[in-house]
């Protein structure tokens, strides 16, 4: 093999890319991953989970978010929180990151090429420098950037995507915003902004929010951003999008109202980068958002080209993403037989974050599974009061007969680490005895599910 | 029965005096609680874990400690941390708690018993008012108190128990201070102390400290303690304690050293309040410390009457004390049969935290019990990176050929949370492809399950 010739080529150093690139080269194979050098950890890391999880600490710790609890409301650590003070601790984390992946990348002995992959043809990437990349097989790990709408007159300043934050130079805080879009991302940024003081108005064409996630959460998650000045318009759509006189943008909606802010924040959809890498030329579609079709071992049409990550859509998690590279990789090299897990937890970073595994109560009501509710209030563990964190909750379904555990949902502080300890029970096929059964340290948020267990055998009880 | 006769009386309203009293309650059963009312909670509560944790917080807080690692060592959004400023938030949770406990009782029909409880005969209790309560149970939950030694002059100010911190008008944090006894306490106080910047002198009998955890572990604790200046005397013996003219304590050590420090903790040991029950009216020994002995169903010599909790020694933790509570009270009245978990899970709040489920590389060599071990440390993880804990490590020991999880050991932030997930798995009989092939939230601390068991992979590949 020459020096531009791999056993496996991979577009992007995402999560997924990254993953791939790995997983391949302990196997011992010859692995390029092509990237702008100064994009390495892709859009995870420079304008997507990194910098929007990091910004959502630094809001927590110099708002003083939970001290509040104690100190009361009008308590900060710091009078005026600027858009450098945020920013500061995002640059310092992507620094490390960035030195951290492309590191663990190099250790590995994989080649990193700088530079943005096209196809020339079905083996062969050519980058914007010119160079020719031959790969034996090739993971398609390109990612997604925010889709655009042609109503939105975008300014990168005023009128904004998800790429734009901290961006620019903006140094103040802005008072109010708009937020389009009530999906993940929208629903992060809107919630650390109203954490943040900033009069935040959501506006969602649906008439409901994420509906994979079980109602009950959605209401405590709504429930605090609008005690927090939040305004959510559901079920609007926005017909026009404008900058005023007096600097304010306005919102037009379909339904007649206006909606004003010092800027506006657009988060619906994702457009797959697919669309630039020349995927025609190899006889690869893609659908209307870019999205790159693949079987159940992430094999596109052409069974040597893979493809993994936010490129071939849901769940386009970094988690699920990482997991993704592995097993693509694995399956193209012939490793070790991995199946991929049957269910995974999601993390959703909103103020207070929310996580889960399994069925809502909705989906399993709509699938005719009988089920019961133990559930825990985050006020009836000892480390919640010592936290300041009184919104979050617990809440355990399982099998009334069998007492299998069948699904967890949790919002409040902590509840994307707490989750797998559900997942595992899960996973392993354990009841709800298991943590009526076992003892959980003192004090943890973990102890809810103690809480929510004994929660589960009094509703069981009452109905025998 | 009339208004002072019981099924069951409970002397103590600590964590297992309650879960005992409320797992009674909810079979039907008459339960009295006889405890002071201002110490409902117990020792737990108003001397203990609840105020060390919530003091442990509040140092993390005041002294911006994850902070640093962003803003430079020298960063404090306090510049002067004052003992009320430690103690305001201590109190709130105190406060909190206290309402929680009470209403929980009372809301669970629990009767509540103001006073201390002394037996008159195997059946009957009298409190200090004179009040005879009779029980056809008795749980004895009485805790345990600070141990004092004869060479030691306390005067709860200057020398001082673990019960005395925190009382009193000291208004300034001291500069430096000894603590005498690396157990559990001591270290967690000294680790909270070095963390507020005070010079800690720690004085151990033992040539080591906390046995019981795995030596990685403790190393990585003292290596983190020394870095803010805490030294080390192990393996030195108290021989005497005085207060200079200059208004410092010195200790003098059988070695001849002196060791000098504005105020000196002293926290050598528990000693059980079962001398106060006249328990000795009723033919129930207790040893040195005033521990009661007790069968697997925590029966006493009178089979009628159960002790739990921190009074019955190891392992005397919160969490253990209130499984034991609940586990009395299901035995005593017939309930579902329940055996105690075969193992449980350790927290330790010092700084960084500690937690750990299952044996030590240690304790598994002795028992030649071959293992392996797969690490990660949290500068692997992007979430630590986020929070500025570069100190954490998840360490797991498993069993090379079955692949078997045997032991978690954690050092670092959500420790003490994340162990749980190692505690499913072990618990449920899950192997570490437990966490190759699951899906763990990006970012978490939990991830490094996923790193620890890929290098647990790795040194498996190395030997085959």
């Amino acid at each position: 093999m020459d020096e531009t010739t791999f056993d496996l080529a991979v577009i992007g150093s995402g999560p997924a890319g990254q993953k791939g690139a790995i997983a391949a080269a302990k196997m011992g194979k010859r692995v390029a991953v092509i990237d702008k050098n100064d994009m390495i950890g892709g859009v995870c890391l420079h304008a997507g989970t990194i910098p929007s999880k990091t910004l959502r600490l630094a809001v927590l710790y110099l708002t003083g978010f939970q001290q509040k609890s104690f100190y009361g409301q009008a308590y900060a650590p710091m009078s005026h929180v600027t858009v450098d003070d945020l920013m500061f601790r995002v640059r310092t984390v992507i620094e490390r990151e960035h030195a951290q992946v492309t590191d663990q990348l190099q250790r590995n002995g994989v080649t990193l090429v700088n530079g943005w992959a096209r196809f020339v043809d079905a083996h062969t990437l050519q980058t914007d420098d010119g160079l020719q990349i031959r790969g034996e097989h090739i993971l398609i790990a390109c990612g997604t950037r925010s889709a655009r709408s042609p109503e939105i007159p975008y300014d990168g300043y005023r009128i904004m995507l998800a790429e734009d934050l901290g961006r620019g130079d903006r140094k103040e805080i802005p008072r109010s915003m708009i937020v389009v879009g009530a999906g993940v991302i929208g629903l992060e940024y809107a919630s650390m902004l109203s954490a943040l003081g900033v009069r935040v108005t959501i506006i969602e064409r649906r008439p409901t929010m994420l509906d994979f996630v079980d109602r009950e959460i959605i209401e405590a998650l709504s429930y605090h951003m609008r005690r927090r000045d939040a305004i959510f318009r559901l079920g609007e759509t926005v017909t026009g999008v404008s900058v005023q006189e007096n600097g304010l943008v306005r919102a037009d909606l379909e339904s007649g109202k206006r909606v004003t802010g010092d800027a506006l924040l657009y988060t619906v959809g994702r457009q797959s980068n697919a669309d630039q890498l020349a995927i025609e030329n190899i006889g690869i579609e893609t659908d209307a958002r870019g999205r790159i079709a693949v079987n159940e071992n992430f094999q596109t049409a052409q069974p040597h080209i893979y493809a993994v990550g936010d490129c071939i859509g849901f769940p386009a998690l970094a988690s699920t993403s990482m997991e993704q590279g592995r097993l693509a990789s694995t399956h193209m090299f012939d490793g070790p037989a991995l199946r991929p897990a049957p269910f995974f937890p999601y993390g959703i970073y909103t103020i207070p974050e929310i996580s889960m595994v399994g069925r809502t109560e909705q989906a399993l009501t709509a699938e005719r599974v009988p089920y019961e509710v133990g559930k825990a209030h985050y006020e009836d563990v000892s480390k919640a009061q010592m936290v300041g964190d009184r919104a979050g909750m617990l809440k355990l379904i399982f099998d009334p007969d069998s007492l299998k555990l069948l699904s967890v949902h949790a919002v409040g502080e902590e509840a994307t680490e707490i989750i797998h300890i559900g997942h595992a029970v899960i996973a392993l096929g354990g009841t709800i005895e298991y943590f009526r059964d076992n003892v959980f340290n003192y004090p943890t948020f973990a102890e809810a599910y103690k809480v929510a267990a004994y929660d589960g055998f009094n509703k069981i009880a009452e109905m025998r």
